[in-house]
């Protein structure tokens, strides 16, 4: 047997075994096929070598065909098996033979169908598995997504190394935060769409991350776990040094349905996921897009960053919808001080400009002399660690590119150079035509700007944020080894079809 | 003094003064001037007749000026006013002398400013008014909006006539659903921004839309009340005729702050709020998006359609998601009946397709006489009300436009000829790339299906559509009067610049 290298040969692999890849899928529709994993790794410029296993073809796509992992002329580092559940255990002997200890099971129709056979296959590959020292990932499950390595697992997907690692028991919602991510600045070192959890787990993925250089966040999407009490002394450990983002699915009786019937999940219940996120620290989010806004934030704004809000908006009912929503998501809106409403008062007009928090000024945003100034003059309040700002789209739209532009070069040389060092975020409000809120969006992100597509959306990730440097500063945890987290996605680059 | 014709006569003026027209704004930044109110007149080709009132102007923007309402030559039916605050008592003056009896006080800085003087000059205004007879609407508002009578309000709005009426103490959140409202299909009866309610109460609009023939549905944005009372005997004795939808602002404590320097308004409490909801069954939302959301589904689903859901999606994390989703929203996902599962298992594939509810199985939308077979499967269901399809924007844009085209064809001839009468509506999943999934619902919703950008919105709207029929059958009202409420919007179409 080969020496164990641990996870790390399966996330930078020499050498991948495809098995079950068709001589020809023209025309078929697009699916979780071998064909699929191929075409992603070849359309990547995978650097290693690619080996198509299907005993009945010569060549596929270009590469010679190979009759079994074992016949393929060198050590195979990871292997991705597609053919139906039935052949799978097959397959695992042949990867027994051949010393090659890391497979993914894409294939589904394991215990998750709830089917008789279905448990009987799932017991029989955990027993060659576990007799031949397989570390499989999966079944039902999309592998490993690896950009550094230029291992693409999803279509339509930007290839963006970065800093954030994603565990996931769903392969759907991989696909979904690796495509939303980089338009949020958010560049992915590892991710890991683990499915049924046949033998590793999310605790199994969480070591290996604790100490892996790529990552510095580790995001995770949970239907259920093994060794719960594992799970929380892992997080519990890391989260200080490596904040760790949780979705946990199912807490609802018909999420509960679907998770049994999709992972084969025992979802587990609201108490004691409740208690988890509290003893442990971790962010909770309920969806990929507050997942991608919370790490999103996380990049970007430093520790220190509190949740007290100065919140600037135009209209008198946007500002009372901001205050609802800020009290709801958790955030503070202070009043600003004496002296700060006197400074703003110098050079701003009173009237339907109301100097309370959320503040009803508009017309600053017209003027960038005037807006620097009152951005310079709420960031020296005492009482504010952030600026809000609540722009519609249409504002945008109605003074002209000339207009954004400055605008944006505006906030961007505030951000840099104020001496507050107290960051202003920008978020956008749709105003129902399509497609102009999201443009301005991309438009102000581009410029560094930390921005969000809706007002809601960004006091729940900026609440998260305070929350959860408030607990690691009264857990009293030492966090500095990882501190600050504003690194950028860096490294390649590459459009999928 | 003239007849009292009641409000018919502001909402379809033949003759509008607009007080407080400069002579050229060239240039200047768009406010609510009296150019602004001008100008969307003429855009908008009002039919009658416009007065400017400038003393010092003989024309503008090729109208005869006059120097007073008094001294217009015919009676004048409505009248803006955006002179300073503190020309305004003098104006109001005028109107008595005039016996122009609607008058619409656009200027602010009046009570909501918190100052001595603002409460001064608010206290002089309602005397002259209630001395005069005049029927004041603001101030700090933005007046009547009334697409039949071609009298716009708002910048890039259409103007859309339909069967709904807005009453709002924000003339911002007026504009917002002015231009949300048409891309759901809502059209507009009457657009009522009161602001400071110094006279006209939301109360006193309800009287009117209680017997006006324009208007089936009323929604309403309120910050406070002056008689609760009576607010809940008016929406008690409406809602099951015309369903009263309602967004109360500032019920935190930071959005409470900022409604009190927005309109002068004492938000309430929580609690009294809550009380008001739950005896009078008004559907209660938190946003525009809400609020156009729940009236697109009032317009266009059926009273009959309840809340039992199956939905229909791709995915198992997608599935689980889903039914976490409905669950919080309050929704029912039941297990289907083993009829249809043995009828949907006749043509559909079993693995990665699993029969429970949410349904897991995309496949299925990949070819449309299957996708017919299976919605009329599961329409038979007696545990199911609505079919709720929940898609990528991504299997669109993935498949192309034959196959969107095909798509919207299948779905639309469903909802016409099923014989169960359950309707398939569709929910749009964002997968971050911008402006694709914002496209297929304008595309979807063209073909007349009844369209929701997002799982969560589609969720929340149907769950308060069906509670309000719920309420309304429980309660025992009459309600077959005004329902059922399918109308489209209709009527003339023009597009502010």
């Amino acid at each position: 047997m080969m020496p164990d290298l641990g996870l790390e040969q399966a996330f930078h692999p020499k050498a991948i075994a495809i098995v079950g890849v068709k001589r020809s899928e023209g025309g078929s529709p697009p699916g979780y096929t071998g064909m699929m994993f191929l075409s992603l790794l070849q359309e990547a410029k995978f650097e290693g070598r690619i080996y198509p296993i299907n005993p009945k073809a010569d060549t596929i796509a270009g590469l010679k065909a190979y009759a079994s992992v074992s016949s393929v002329p060198e050590h195979v580092d990871y292997v991705i098996v597609t053919v139906p559940a039935a052949a799978v255990p097959g397959v695992l002997e042949d990867c027994v033979t051949a010393e090659a200890v890391d497979v993914h099971i894409c294939t589904a129709g394991f215990g998750e169908t709830g089917e008789e056979e279905g448990y009987r296959l799932e017991t029989k590959i955990r027993d060659i598995a576990l007799r031949g020292g397989l570390r499989v990932v999966g079944p039902n499950s999309l592998g490993y997504h690896v950009p550094s390595a230029r291992m693409q697992m999803y279509r339509q997907a930007e290839l963006v190394h970065g800093p954030v690692a994603f565990v996931s028991q769903s392969g759907g919602h991989c696909q979904m935060f690796v495509r939303q991510g980089p338009p949020q600045g958010i560049g992915f070192s590892k991710v890991i769409s683990y499915g049924n959890a046949l033998l590793m787990d999310s605790t199994d993925f969480l070591e290996y991350l604790a100490t892996d250089p790529e990552t510095e966040i580790i995001c995770m999407y949970i239907e259920d776990v093994r060794d719960g009490r594992r799970l929380r002394e892992l997080v519990t450990e890391l989260n200080p040094r490596k904040p760790v983002v949780i979705w946990k699915g199912g807490l609802t009786p018909w999420g509960a349905r679907a998770a049994a019937t999709h992972t084969g999940s025992m979802a587990g219940d609201k108490q004691t996921w409740d208690a988890f996120f509290k003893q442990t620290g971790a962010i909770r989010v309920d969806s990929i897009d507050e997942m991608a806004d919370v790490t999103m934030t996380l990049l970007k704004l430093k520790p220190s960053v509190g949740g007290r809000v100065a919140v600037w908006g135009g209209g008198g009912g946007n500002s009372v919808a901001a205050g609802d929503v800020c009290a709801q998501e958790g955030l503070q809106v202070p009043v600003l001080s004496d002296e700060t409403k006197d400074r703003l008062l110098e050079f701003m007009p009173i009237v339907n400009q109301i100097m309370v928090n959320p503040l009803d000024a508009g017309s600053v945003f017209r003027d960038m002399s005037l807006l620097r100034r009152a951005l310079e003059t709420v960031a020296k309040d005492p009482s504010i660690d952030i600026i809000l700002l609540h722009l519609a789209a249409g504002f945008f739209k109605w003074f002209g590119p000339e207009y954004a532009a400055r605008f944006r070069e505006c906030v961007s040389v505030f951000n840099r150079e104020s001496p507050s060092g107290k960051p202003a975020v920008i978020a956008i409000r749709d105003e129902g035509k399509p497609g102009d809120a999201e443009g301005f969006v991309y438009y102000l992100r581009e410029a560094g700007i930390t921005t969000y597509s809706t007002l809601p959306r960004a006091c729940r990730a900026l609440s998260r944020f305070a929350s959860y440097h408030r607990f690691i500063a009264e857990s009293g945890a030492d966090a500095t080894a990882s501190l600050p987290l504003h690194s950028r996605p860096s490294g390649s680059t590459h459009r999928g079809k």
